[in-house]
């Protein structure tokens, strides 16, 4: 098809774009190349765009590739890409008289801007699963840990005490958002561009929606120019994952500062860690280094697309129709990466609840229910409760007193100080408020830490995990149905025209 | 309440941080920070938490404080930040005993995360009503220019001839999906994080439902952790952002080389140009250039948003608290004058159908139909039919004849060169098929450029726009309903409790 | 100048491009505007491209309107930008027979980059004494920490001692790098584009290495259109800028994490700390919270400003002329708040030597050196010491001990174990061996934390420190010196043609 | 060596982490891994750290293992890394008597440092020769082209005339400072980490700057932590090509509308250019939008690396060791291609002076030339002379004139309207003057268009270019002579010992 060109390809050309291109595609584009080539045909069979006879025998050409398999094809970079590739099979195999057919009320530039939707499309269909897991294990820790109580941190100090439940149902809840971020992405990908033509549709009475139907997409992208033009759906989708890394970098941080010596908290696995080679002592939990870090290619991979697509005309150029998925499939690596190696560290993480609550024992994280308390207890407006509680902190600090050493004695001098009267708590009582467990336990709020409350959580975290589970089972059976039925009709039709 | 410090605040901290911080609250805070008040103060009235008759004199303070403005508060960056600063005057006026009450049940973590919401939103609500804007211009271009046909460029160079309301339709479906995007992001950021407290919630038997409905949000983020910590909403409105400004970029690409002396196709309006210091000839259409940059600003705006959240722990942090902020304030900016700038070209800009037309006609963008044609009317394979046309093609740019030189006896001659046959069109009918018009009026295909596709295009996008203006429209209201009614309210128990 | 347009600016064009460039440049541009002007119209009088007569009053014009300030110009968004908004003062002041000579010989473009090359230079040569005001304070703390000892991590758990003087060295070997980046990008900044014209230089006979020099720049941009369309520099200094923030980003980072409860090495002042408005214990050391947070945007404006310029041409468009600069302002912005706050965060941090010593000891960070004592004594292959204490290590563990309780028993045991050999060191020695000091102190090579080796270090940083700070006045005085001339020299002239 | 595990890596952990990184390992880093192991055991001998006759035996099995090649090696991955399975390999072969003693007084961590840099310093100098190939090419277009004049443009306007000498004397004059900012950013890359041993050195009393030397580099990281920890060279070496990228962006894209049939300037060869499926007409420069959309990645990269260093510790982990080189080798291999897809499309590309004088003659690009002749003529001052042009060029516009039709009378009508004077020029030194040639030829300034000047320029950028290349390949030769100076020193002390 380079009749119009009185050159080859240039060898650097083959080498660094058209050669690797081709050898991606066989490798990757194949199935979906071949659906898309017999729902099209189907279609061009069934608006009567070619004739019966001759769509037949295109029916066994196309069936006939498809069952040979992708290692049976003859390449030649020199073709300039795969499709090219593709056709000069066909007609090799079935002659030009039907095979020249194919390409009929078609462009090269809907047909790859559905295949990659649809090799898209697979990936992501890959990619969820492993989040709903995620999702999963964070459920099942939370319901593992709502007696688990440790120190909350704000800026890294000790803060309040909360469960180790709370901690993982916050995680569930931007989950779930980054789950409906990926749901709508997902939305808007699985949509067809074919019959957009080169960009300006056709004058053939093509059908559509009858092939995006074969094929297993919702809709159609409407517009040709805007079906073939748009790459928005990738800088969608990459910053869904984006923003999934960056919940899930933090996350795994949380767990990294929790599994040094000095916190103790927790304590990877050892299939999961590695060792030195001069440091005999040494387990490190690389798999959440390896985790965080990944979550920056992901960011890269946005700023890759968003630049690629900078500056260029809404239209079709190489820059969007090929370089602009380069950095996508990058970050669909990165992220299966990121979901695997999560999944499996967490899902055999060791919990170490007395190192937890011995920390958040003495570390003064419940002193604010001391406040808290005095409000309740004694009609107090919170500030002054507030200075008295930092009247008794101070002078713990200046005495060297441990937080679950202060007396109801302190309180007593401390209230003296700021207010001329003491409270009179009993120590039992004193003690008691002081304790993590006290504190968690006396959190009434929607969202808090207290065990009745993480409850309530793990319940509509559930029920909507399920009911995500149930609609994506159904989204993928609907497309998987799609291509498994184009492909038992075009043999129906084979078998009822007898040229099989 | 820095009484645990032994020191000031230093001046470096002070210039770079809480002077310049508690300068921007008082100028774009104080309204939401009064509500906010407000709407807890109600709550604590409601719940018992405080004494009815402490709560009106709460009330009045907070009213007072609302209604003598910003411009009255004294502030002082030695106090940290403008919640403090906002409580020490509350204090000074109304006495500790009732103003040391307010603080009651909340902390500033869940105080400014939900502020930010509420600015945040403020923002986003000014910025939509441009969006559907812009849409209404591309509509009323489609509209205007549904007979006005142009090349359509593949890889910059003539390809097919399209109309100009198919260029501008497929902009518009793009904005369509932009338009879904940002909604969405609205929807996730409308809610909120009130009753979150420091993170862990409290004691206190709160009613987190009731304030959140208070202030016009849909709803709240249920785990008090995850209200505090999270910022993907940020992420994902920066990205929406982003995405959106991209695909401005490519539009107003294609209008400034539209708008080159060599295409000729558009002239923007002089009140739009600039002229040159020496060059007396220039007018020079800097608003698609300022357009053009400024979406860049955008994806470096998701950059430093993903970067600040990477490697920081799922809690309360300034990074999280602070910093995160910083250039989504910067992205709004530069996202508002790309939407006013490109609106005002975009509406004043000049159409030249000549120009664009003597374009068309001559540069080879119609042989595709030659191609389509001989496949219609010949029933020849498209390959076949392609070769014939390319045949054609070679044979004009060897002679130096234009597109709208080619002849049947061409035709003729090179179908004969290719399949043996000759083709037997006559002149009229041959001269007819290579016009624009006639290319572009042949499409037959669902979203292709035809004035009939066009116009069916029109009318669902028209359809679309005026269903997301009315929700749009309803979303504000209720937001709106809810913050006078806030007001009201506090008013109507005043009047009630009779201390006014 | 807007002769050939029909209209006058629109109002959304003045509000978001003239009006606040204008502003913006009238705050920080005027004098650098002024010294332009001066040294321009020097070289215009010294080539005898306007009368010296004139060249007098322009020069006249010139010195009131540069001492009369900013404050006293009249400006309107109308006239597009500053310097029509200057002329417009200079031709109104000493009429247009005069002043309409100023622009001869010259554009606004070569005006305006090289105003924004002087601009941004003023800017750098604040921020470099920064640089190296953390430079000296890494040398202070070095030479304070010699002979204190901590664990040194790898994947954060403890892995070998070293000294705090090992660790601020490190630092300041990276700082060097940083350091060497800024002055190589001050270097290529610093560059004169005057007489690049509007990008075609110009047909009159100019000196422009006059100009450069009068203006303290150390050369010129030879080829008038790189002087114009050229930006590099501006990546270059943000991409410096992003790698100083990177590095000071870590060590920022590992200061935070020493300064943690469960680490409690260091504790950062009370001047640079915050507290909570509901926890009286909380001390919160938020600059290094900023600190971390801040070197983020300073990558965001590096994606800003190459995404700018992606897609545009070598040439002069506003893109390149205003947009890419935006960001610039920002991130000198960040980059200054962040050395001020990490500089007065490190000048006042409490070091805390007996809690990294204590921790050192029992935490195996020591171990490792036990193996290379094996080496040493016993000839032993490495990988087989290895393995005998990987044999120890793993007993203690198993039964609880600590590795300063490692017992020479232990030892003999482990290798009889492996080797069939028991090695027979005295308990004295084994404990000796085991203690962090030794460790430390038993290091030899080049670069390694004992402290002859820091001591060695400290000194060649201080060697460089001190050539870097010499060599960076001795480049400011030069800058300084030629603007000082250039004033001095047109009051000279004036004076002696006698027109003041 | 995971003798402190109580389990085998998690497959996961093998599939993604460990297997591939072993795999890529053998293909790239096998030569470099052999000589660092042969100059560190060199080293290990001459310090007699092991004694003479071991050192024997351990040469023997090193330079067996290098001659093996990397097919040899039995390979494992759950070993963890590379380096283990080396030394695994190593052990079998001559036992771990002798080979248990390679890894004395080192790490992984300085050993895979060092290893990075040397794999890192192979790529970029397979990089820097294209570079200089590039700047060749630009040369000798520049040579070839000093008298082809054509339009230059500011905001994609025509704005005034340049010879296309200019265009790329410009670009190679950009070209010159990337070549500066890789040559900088090598030799600090150039730097030997060995002997940083985990981070903290080692006690045993080695020759870093020995070791350094054999292997080509031309100094070490001084302290051993920053050698470990630090990653700043990739940072660097990234935004180099990123910036580099950005200037071949620039000049690509005005390459590619230079192609386009509306300007037509320029035509790439068949042998670059990529057809249609269907439009027959098609000839598309698909190498210049690779190479324009490329250049994303780069920026995409070093957000990504930037990203992974930010928050975590000035220390050792895996983000630092591992992730933060993924994109560094994407961005190598996406410069590669940019370099040699530009450079093949530039050295072919054809020029069309034709068209580029037709299009120049007409635009008004040359009547800045007509405001100066004015000044140079008339002693007018500029502002006037910029006002009766500014009145010629809108009545052409109203009247339909193009420049070359404005006549003597027409500014003689100007100059009387606007200063009553009328100018008096002959008919043929307006038209004279009105022609791009002579505005080319007349312009004076250093660094301008006329061939005069470029030729200046042409001498210098070759000069430069020369000792350029002349550095460079005394550069590489010092490292090759120094890795074979390695090899037969091996080979020689074998012999000498007669061990071989």
């Amino acid at each position: 098809m380079r009749e119009r060109m009185k050159s080859e390809p240039n060898e650097v050309v083959c080498k660094y774009l058209f050669e690797p291109a081709i050898m991606e595609d066989n490798e990757h584009s194949f199935d979906n190349m071949c659906l898309i080539n017999m729902a099209h045909a189907m279609m061009l069979d069934k608006e009567g765009i070619i004739p019966h006879d001759e769509a037949a025998r295109l029916f066994k050409g196309l069936i006939d590739m498809y069952e040979r398999g992708s290692g049976a094809l003859k390449l030649d970079p020199k073709f300039e890409d795969y499709y090219f590739n593709v056709e000069k099979n066909l007609i090799a195999d079935i002659g030009i008289e039907v095979g020249g057919r194919l390409h009929t009320a078609r462009s090269r530039n809907d047909l790859h801007s559905t295949l990659a939707r649809m090799n898209i499309r697979d990936r992501v269909i890959k990619l969820i699963p492993m989040v709903l897991e995620l999702r999963s294990i964070l459920l099942r820790l939370s319901e593992e840990n709502r007696e688990v109580f440790l120190t909350g941190y704000t800026h890294m100090q000790p803060a309040q005490p909360i469960s180790l439940a709370h901690y993982f149902t916050a995680i569930g809840g931007a989950l779930e958002r980054d789950y409906e971020r990926l749901e709508a992405a997902l939305g808007r990908l699985n949509k067809s561009t074919l019959g957009g033509g080169a960009f300006a549709g056709t004058s053939f009475d093509i059908d559509r929606e009858y092939v995006a139907d074969r094929l297993g997409f919702s809709g159609i992208v409407a517009n040709s120019l805007d079906a073939i033009a748009s790459r928005d759906y990738l800088l969608e989708l990459v910053s869904a994952f984006s923003i999934l890394g960056s919940n899930i970098n933090r996350t795994a941080g949380d767990l990294y500062i929790w599994a040094t010596d000095e916190f103790g908290y927790v304590e990877v696995d050892d299939s999961v860690a590695a060792c030195s080679s001069i440091m005999p002592q040494k387990k490190n939990p690389i798999t959440l280094e390896h985790v965080k870090a990944k979550s920056s290619h992901l960011a890269g991979a946005f700023v890759s697309i968003f630049s690629t697509l900078k500056g260029i005309p809404y239209g079709h150029c190489r820059d969007v129709g090929s370089e602009s998925y380069r950095m996508f499939w990058q970050a669909a690596d990165e992220l299966e990466a990121i979901l695997a190696l999560f999944n499996v560290t967490l899902s055999t993480i060791k919990i170490k609840p007395e190192n937890m609550e011995k920390k958040a024992a003495g570390n003064f994280s419940a002193v604010t229910d001391l406040a808290d308390e005095l409000v309740k207890t004694r009609d107090m407006p919170f500030r002054i409760a507030h200075q008295i509680v930092g009247n008794i902190v101070r002078k713990c600090l200046e005495r060297g007193i441990r937080s679950d050493d202060i007396s109801s004695d302190m309180v007593d001098e401390a209230a003296l100080e700021v207010t001329g009267k003491s409270i009179g708590w009993s120590e039992e009582y004193t003690r008691e408020v002081l304790t993590p467990e006290h504190s968690v336990r006396a959190k009434k709020s929607l969202g808090s830490p207290s065990p009745t409350r993480c409850s309530q959580m793990i319940v509509e975290l559930d029920g909507r995990l399920e009911s995500d589970k149930r609609r994506f089972h159904e989204a993928i059976e609907s497309i998987e149905s799609a291509k498994r039925g184009l492909k038992k009709d075009v043999l129906r039709i084979l078998n009822e025209r007898q040229c099989r």
